[in-house]
């Protein structure tokens, strides 16, 4: 029996069914927690979570409209794939029931119940991870999931979440990622001097983003692109093509004086108007990027 | 009589009080279009609210609980000054009518009415602009004000949303700003054909954010670092170090063809990682940091 046959069986169409109430209870922590599942919404993550599937199993269920499947042909091309796991619960729904499991504003036609992805934080530092970014109790969803896209678009190896950090899989964390949750290994509640214990042990320098830093970001990027180009460079004491592990704060304290302490050095993005600071997902995107660049500049060098 | 004096006068302590009402209902983009006036909520925008006005005055009215007061300080100095306007009204009220007037889910002791400040887009090409942020069909308000943010922390000389972009006086969107809606020129409406003219008649080179641009941003960088340097440099028709406005586009569409074709090169920030693209707030940030970077070592090597 093909996907087709399969959908065609009977859409479900009641909004208020157990199955229903239970996908939607999914936006609950505590739910998500118990369960060991959450809700992967629109078509972005829904294409990321099954091509992931296919590599290694993560779907529980996908929740689908007729007008979803129609409009986009590449998921229904994974979903003919993903469906010949029987494990995978895949049902055509209404489009109010597709409204009623989703925790979002303007729901695009398809949830996918994925179980939690997780890692353990000390299985991320073997091998040796070149760029990895820890995010020391960010609280808003939308910045986690930013800064988990920016990380995964940067190349990076892994993100962590300490303890005291907002949820990865809180439903508008999700829709932020884009996918990206898909992407690169996670590690939640990580105690953080422990990861930085490891993560030294691992050959990884650390840093602090710290607005008020006292390394710039702009100076160690120049001497890292004069050090790639052959040039007498003075040493700073910090490499940026290094492999590195870079710790991002709370929206609005920024890191502690002990998370500070854990690192190397704090480094500021640098601010040339009257901005009193950049947000933390656009400072992380910033840092991450300079980074990459510097390690991929290396690599070029070094070739 | 001096702000305690003035503030000790009469609590305002009804939520349903026309006056209340009134300022809540600036929370709606109808009534802050009919009425020219926008809320500016929590302790940092006052704060730049507040010294704005003391520069050019753009402050209706200031209302605060004493828990706010108590706990900033400066806030209360700035007030002191700006309360010496007869035009400001300025009240102490409990927290019940700041929670009633403010649009956020924690509101945080004081609320702001100011008044519009956006300028004419052909206002901030004049005197020649260096950099020049335009967003084009920007809906998220929480992406227009990170983006504002952004371009304040990046030096940029202004910033224009296009005609059909999101309220920049959104409350979400002024939040979002941390301020930096009072520290730089912001233009709304602009038509963008008629803005990308003027600013090439002013001297700028015009660049459109695109992740599947021809241009990769990090080559334009490396570039412009090996032309500050004075190695010798092919020419790849756009130094990084030019008076710039760049384009940014639509949350799920990006720059439309159209929109594309005014610019001279379409710039892509390069994805190392299996990231789809960055946000559009991220994005912006690494594309205005790449420029002001340029422009500013430019500036050295020059002096």
């Amino acid at each position: 029996m093909n996907l087709t046959e399969r959908l065609a069986d009977r859409p479900m169409s009641n909004p208020r069914a157990d199955r229903v109430r239970d996908v939607a209870g999914l936006a609950g922590r505590s739910a998500r927690s118990k369960r060991g599942l959450f809700l992967a919404e629109g078509p972005q993550n829904a294409r990321e979570a099954l091509a992931r599937h296919l590599e290694s199993p993560c779907v529980d269920a996908v929740y689908v409209t007729g007008d979803a499947l129609a409009q986009h042909p590449d998921i229904t091309a994974l979903l003919e794939r993903v469906a010949a796991d029987r494990a995978v619960f895949v049902r055509l729904v209404t489009r109010e029931v597709l409204a009623a499991m989703s925790d979002a504003v303007s729901p695009q036609g398809v949830v996918v119940v994925c179980r939690s992805l997780d890692v353990p934080a000390a299985g991320i530092l073997r091998p040796a991870p070149q760029l990895v970014a820890v995010l020391a109790r960010v609280q808003d969803p939308g910045n986690a999931g930013t800064l988990l896209r920016a990380a995964d678009a940067a190349g990076a190896d892994a993100l962590v979440l300490s303890t005291g950090s907002v949820d990865v899989y809180n439903p508008k964390a999700v829709r932020s990622t884009a996918g990206s949750l898909f992407h690169l290994p996670v590690a939640v509640g990580a105690d953080l001097p422990e990861l930085v214990r490891a993560a030294r042990a691992a050959g990884c320098g650390i840093l602090a983003a710290d607005g008020r830093g006292d390394v710039d970001l702009d100076r160690l990027q120049d001497l890292s692109a004069a050090r790639a180009a052959g040039a007498p460079v003075e040493d700073t004491g910090y490499d940026l093509a290094r492999p590195t592990v870079w710790l991002f704060g709370n929206e609005a304290q920024g890191l502690s004086e002990e998370e500070k302490a854990l690192a190397d050095h704090r480094v500021a993005v640098p601010v040339y108007g009257r901005a009193e600071s950049l947000n933390v997902g656009t400072a992380a995107t910033v840092c991450l990027y300079a980074s990459a660049r510097a390690q991929r500049r290396a690599g070029r060098a070094h070739r």
